[in-house]
């Protein structure tokens, strides 16, 4: 108080100019502008306000389930057993969900998915966790100790980038990620004040990573930062490659050259349609590279049950697993994460059933299969379908969607449109988005939200809606973009 | 590689010395040293290893359900059921179970909990959440647009600790905290690079706030650092008091006056035993006191589905609500929120049916009312049990445990003690715990883990063991001090 009583007039402690300014840096496209006015739009049109479109279709970010993609039987029965046990005596849930669910809950506290785990995860998952990477690499030894259960891949990322955030002005970290990028990374390296690192696709060889453009970016990012970590995405998001063994081979000499970090971010790995592609782990090309790199290269990569057919985003489920990580730093990293306390229950108990899933024999294993193999050749004959259905337009290219769940096309816009944009101050493909929600109700992320090489304009598009729709979707894209390229042409 | 083609020799590029240098500065007791060796010992037991005891009992955390304790049974058959909702069809559940899972449902994408949810949390659960806050703070308005759901309380205060987070030296963000205090504040500190400032809870006076304690330590930390937060604990961690309404409206002036934002942790504001204390939210208070405060003063304020009679912490639900923030600041708030996508979902759902408990009337009321009454009479009985014991042994010292689900008792150490603990590199407290743990199998968290008064010594201890093995531990843990300090007197 002051001398006579009164509260003294200071401002709010808490404003844009006192706050830490490295979370102003911060930007997340995926939920950025686009998405916050598809959710006013949505609003207007419950309340009745007419629009020349009936209803939003969101293809901004990859969330299946919200996408109408049901969710696997045999996932949902073992949680609500684990959720509600006294379930246990109902003979309506299949033998082998109780056996889960059992085996889950004698691995809880007080055998309640309500009580804390250990903060690298509940024991039994992290050893499902590890017999699943060792049957998926053919065999190469994973230890369950180099396994963390997460909050989704997001949280693993995150931490994992912030054990290597060091150093000041010159000697700061610096993290090489792809542009295009998933937005994550360069929203954790703002906020965690380490320097992005760019190198770029080669949009016109299918989004593939020439080791040629990994040395200019090094090169270049040397002479003012540390680069420390290589991210890569594979399969990509948002450019929907996957790369070939061979590739990866490269990308690892190339980090044990240049003594890089190597976090391999490996959500998509169910998620492979094109002929010829296969999925190849990070782990399992280095392990059959021999111990000259299997014995040194540090590796931390990443998995979710949040994508793949699975598509359990809200239950924020995830692991890494670390690899030539120093033991001194193994253990700074479990002591991070138990400030934390532990992943959420759910979380770690999903994780655990879609490494451990079914298997022949098990009264769950046909519907299990069925349901599996019908979510991602649906997904297939979309990614087919969005690729062939926008090169049909012109002014359009797109790459072949080889895995992921989402197209990268380039579009080509007017030199009036642009500078439209520019007179708005918006990135010109902010601009074409803006517009085309507003015009159809689809809300996709613009190409500047993940990066892009200057003066190229894409958009990102989930091949997630029902095929129906998703025909729907592309036609009406079609249509629109042939109207703005008239418009500003 | 080199020109003969073999590998460089290169170290790690992550080492404890290249790692960041605020992750190492990070400790977190209630899940230190000491809980590793019991983790150990369980297993050394199990392999069939002698020991002077037949279990561990693991006092050092607020783990209910892994103490025993039973989950309501209304919140699990509704997440049940949105975990799974085929259930709906059943009639062995109530029909308010169904009702709230399928208003849960219909504000989930595609109807899927799986589904990604809004990042400031699904809108239906932040309107309860309002609802809520306005029926316990007596009519005092909440707005829905204030509440962000957390993934847990801790998610909530490591994100409003790091927008606080700004400048260099001199002028660094100071947090001031209690002492003793629940080391999630400190190590969040640590690990943000802000300045951790002490201000002592008065033991004598049953672990009261005294503002002449915190002006001493505002003008202390002024010397080197900007304090701008407040944090408060009530009901208490560790220390289990319970603050006066008077004492809440000081603080508040205290912050009004020294320009500082409060944050206001009450995830334990069921818990509250003793006679004559009442729960006060710092959010009703600051109402109370009248526009001159409420329209002025930044208050956060954080709840949580792990603690009062829920005991979910596996969950990790949770919610902050925020008043008087710049509304600049809350943008970006909600973009900081938004790179992690989403809280867990059935976390969101669970912290709903928190808010929303069954009425009087509706078919689950009465089994609710029956199983929340009975845990907490139950915690309040094991309270009032460990401070009267407690007391009974010299050199023991409990305050009386007012609320939240731990004692802090001071312990009186021995010369001989302290000089064997330093001898071994260990605060005495901590060597007092380490030989309690390996002769009775109880695990406590030392005091020295939530900072004390220099040359005084305590340990936490939950309450939430069964009352039988409460009385056990307890006369186990007198009979241990009784030797302990003969042994080194």
């Amino acid at each position: 108080m002051s001398e006579n009583g009164a509260l003294p007039r200071l401002g709010k402690v808490l404003t844009v100019d006192t706050m830490n300014p490295n979370v102003k840096k911060v930007d997340y496209a995926v939920r950025g502008p686009i998405v916050q006015r598809a959710v006013q739009i949505e609003k207007e049109l419950k309340e009745g306000v007419k629009k020349p479109f009936e209803e939003v279709i969101k293809a901004n970010i990859g969330d299946a389930h919200a996408m109408g993609q049901q969710p696997i039987t045999f996932f949902r029965q073992v949680m609500a057993l684990c959720t509600y046990p006294q379930l246990l005596d109902d003979n309506k849930f299949p033998e082998d969900t109780k056996s889960r669910a059992r085996r889950i809950l004698q691995s809880c506290g007080g055998n309640s998915i309500g009580a804390y785990t250990t903060s690298q995860g509940i024991d039994c998952v992290r050893h499902d966790v590890a017999n699943y990477i060792q049957r998926r690499d053919g065999g190469i030894p994973s230890d369950p100790d180099n396994i963390y259960l997460t909050t989704g891949a997001s949280d693993g990322i995150v931490t994992i980038l912030k054990l290597l955030t060091a150093g000041e002005g010159r000697t700061r970290t610096g993290v090489m990620i792809s542009i295009p990028q998933y937005p994550l990374y360069s929203a954790s390296i703002a906020e965690l004040g380490a320097v992005q690192v760019n190198y770029y696709l080669n949009e016109e060889k299918c989004w593939s990573l020439d080791i040629s453009e990994l040395q200019r970016s090094l090169q270049a990012a040397r002479e003012h930062c540390i680069p420390r970590v290589l991210c890569i995405i594979n399969p990509g998001n948002p450019t929907g490659q996957v790369q070939s063994r061979q590739c990866i081979e490269d990308v690892i000499k190339f980090a044990a050259k240049e003594n890089l970090f190597l976090m391999a971010d490996e959500v998509y790995q169910d998620n492979v349609y094109a002929e010829g592609c296969e999925f190849h782990s990070f782990k399992k090309v280095l392990f059959e590279m021999g111990p000259e790199y299997s014995s040194k290269v540090e590796l931390a990569s990443f998995h979710s049950t949040s994508k793949c057919y699975m598509g359990e985003c809200g239950f924020r489920g995830g692991y890494m697993e670390v690899i030539n990580m120093d033991p001194e730093v193994k253990a700074q990293l479990t002591k991070l994460v138990s400030v934390r306390l532990c992943p959420p229950a759910p979380g770690q108990a999903l994780m655990d059933l879609v490494v451990n899933s079914p298997q022949p024999g098990e009264p769950s294993y046909q519907t299990f299969i069925k349901e599996r193999t019908a979510i991602l050749s649906a997904l297939a004959e979309k990614a087919k379908l969005t690729e062939e259905i926008l090169n049909t337009v012109p002014g359009i290219s797109c790459n072949p969607v080889q895995g992921a769940m989402y197209s990268f096309p380039c579009i080509a816009l007017p030199e009036r449109a642009i500078n439209a944009a520019k007179a708005k101050g918006q990135a010109p493909d902010m601009f074409y988005c803006m517009k085309l929600l507003e015009e159809t109700g689809i809300c996709l992320v613009p190409g500047s939200g993940f990066g892009q090489r200057e003066g190229t304009y894409h958009f990102r598009m989930t091949i997630l809606p029902p095929t129906d729709k998703l025909k729907i979707l592309l036609n009406k894209l079609k249509e629109f973009h042939q109207k703005f390229t008239q418009q500003y042409s």
